[in-house]
């Protein structure tokens, strides 16, 4: 199936991207001297999977415990689950280990690690256990300089539980937008994970991992010194939100959502398209960047961008194309003709749909199940 | 299993709110002396819909064929395709007529109308098709008075198609928030719609189903004179957009999603639960509203909602709880407790899930699958 013959709306992987992606993130991690463990959050896909594990990925990084099932099942054993534990969510782990999964979980509260550590013995198994480490207050973990760190780091080894490193997630280098600003934040997101990871060996605590680590930090990052391995997503496809970041072009974003013309309403200069937030998802994170881009940058089906359109709303199943040329609008874009549409935000653009398409540069397709679902 | 034993995040139907909720529009449909098409498209669920074709609907409106063909699957023939009609997806639309469904569909120009009548005489077999009416410029169709519109009918019966009706969809009644203006806009739907009708009749046109609808203009029409049928789909569950529109309270919403808190960041006021935006959807739909309730409301695991507490930031699978009183956070809301939340918007919240959990009164649960895709 080409293009032309796919049902819409679908989500297209432009494949040559996504390996020219996966290819520069890897080398700059094999520069930087440390090894690399993809997020698999953005696809939830083996296909894409498999490719960042043949440019030389070390294990992967999931959101949910469903990611870390079915990527042991698609053959993955070195997976890290990189949100906090609760004890309910433990034989679900422990499950997985069982079955021969080297599942690391992450922890950054003492509640969470005393109940691994009862689990464990309750079991006779254990985890390996990371602590979260908070570098930039964006979300969870524990201050590098916290008291609580070494606490929990005690118990859980006083209780028999590895711990095996301390991991970061500098998240809110989605809101820069300047390669200085993001070197300083990368900087911020080194040291202080570092800085965790050394209080916690001189109170006598291995802590052999130390890992970092977003998309934007990642690729700004001037010496990794410390660290031995970095985690990032949305790299693989990029997306209009990381383009405003300014870690990629427009023309590196290798999802797009293929779409078609259902109507005109010329007196308004809309297109009306079968893309609606259904399709897009309802992310609309560019829209307090440097440009808002709506629902998604539309471009012909080659993938060159339009002039002169705004996809400026969307319902459900219809997409509203605003164009500046109003007179022009049928003709320029027929009923039935196929648009493609970059989205704000791949990990929530892909969510939407049970399968991508990859695109070969020949024009052909290929399907590629992705799963959705915890 | 009951909400305690369910893994998290899970999308839970309160079973006797949806009731309430599927009596409460068909009690009032039938007061109004019209018939009832729900829109299935807010839940893609069979069990959702067998109870509202138990209170007396008649026929689904749908807003994708994936929709069409899993309903006709599961039992029901009466089908409104709600979204215009492309050349490129006549096969499959009449692949499932060919196997017996009434699907009809909806055109708004010229070009998809010729192209229904060219592919009827290619396949000899037809549609019934249905006008798409435009009546407060929020999206597609065609303005009642436009010349086009008898151009188009002519067409199509001249054709041999069967001209069997027209809609419209009032969706601008999601801006509104009083009684009163809801009803001027239900008004307007049904006036605009009712005028395109008998346009259409008094060129020889039959049109015999006259279709309005969305959850506030259906909740507010003070009478629907000359209307056949209304369409609504929200209604079924309700959200916070719809407490905030005025047409329910937030003990009218049905669903839900079921969270664990998983940390701490008691500096911030935070709780770290485990619905994100991927549990949430990334909708904001109240955010322009009379209250912006961020990415839910959250309630206790009983239903109720918490006081001094606002879902104010969400990641893929982390939600930022603010909570007022910092010092007793962690007390109030231990590692691992249960929470609810309800969504802003229900149909793009349910679209998250491979399933629904239907919950009864005496607190079991029971998976209701949906499905996804196109």
């Amino acid at each position: 199936m080409n293009l032309e013959q796919l049902d819409t709306p679908a989500a297209i992987i432009d494949i040559a991207r996504m390996q020219h992606n996966i290819d520069r993130m890897q080398t700059r991690m094999n520069a930087l001297g440390v090894t690399f463990r993809p997020h698999v959050k953005t696809t939830k896909c083996a296909d894409v999977v498999r490719a960042q594990i043949a440019a030389g990925a070390r294990g992967i990084t999931v959101s949910t415990l469903k990611e870390a099932e079915e990527f042991f099942a698609a053959g993955v054993t070195d997976i890290l689950y990189a949100v906090g534990m609760v004890p309910a969510k433990l034989p679900r782990a422990m499950a997985l280990k069982k079955k021969g999964c080297d599942l690391k979980i992450v922890v950054d509260n003492m509640a969470a690690a005393s109940a691994i550590v009862e689990y464990g013995k309750h079991v006779n198994d254990t985890f390996e256990v990371w602590l979260e480490i908070d570098t930039d207050g964006h979300r969870s973990g524990l201050a590098p300089d916290d008291d609580a760190l070494i606490a929990i780091g005690h118990v859980l080894q006083q209780g028999g539980i590895e711990v095996g490193g301390v991991m970061t997630h500098a998240g809110s280098s989605y809101e820069l937008n300047d390669h200085e600003a993001l070197a300083v934040l990368a900087e911020q997101e080194r040291a202080g994970c570092v800085r965790a990871a050394e209080r916690l060996r001189a109170a006598g605590i291995a802590c052999r991992t130390v890992s970092v680590g977003s998309t934007p930090t990642a690729l700004a990052a001037q010496h990794l010194e410390g660290v031995t391995e970095v985690r990032a997503g949305v790299y693989v496809m990029f997306d209009l939100v990381m383009a405003n970041v300014g870690v990629c072009d427009s023309s590196d974003i290798a999802l797009s959502v293929l779409t078609s013309v259902i109507g005109h309403q010329p007196e308004k200069g809309w297109v009306i398209v079968d893309a609606g937030w259904m399709a897009m998802s309802r992310d609309r994170g560019t829209s307090k960047q440097t440009r808002d881009y709506g629902y998604g940058l539309a471009c012909a089906l080659d993938g060159a961008p339009l002039e002169g359109c705004e996809l400026v709303g969307a319902n459900q199943e219809h997409g509203i194309l605003a164009v500046d040329n109003r007179d022009e609008l049928a003709v320029r874009f027929p009923i039935g003709v196929k648009l493609r549409i970059l989205p704000n935000h791949a990990c929530a653009t892909g969510a939407q749909y049970p399968e991508y398409h990859g695109l070969s540069s020949d024009g052909s397709t290929v399907a590629w199940p992705r799963f959705h679902g915890w």
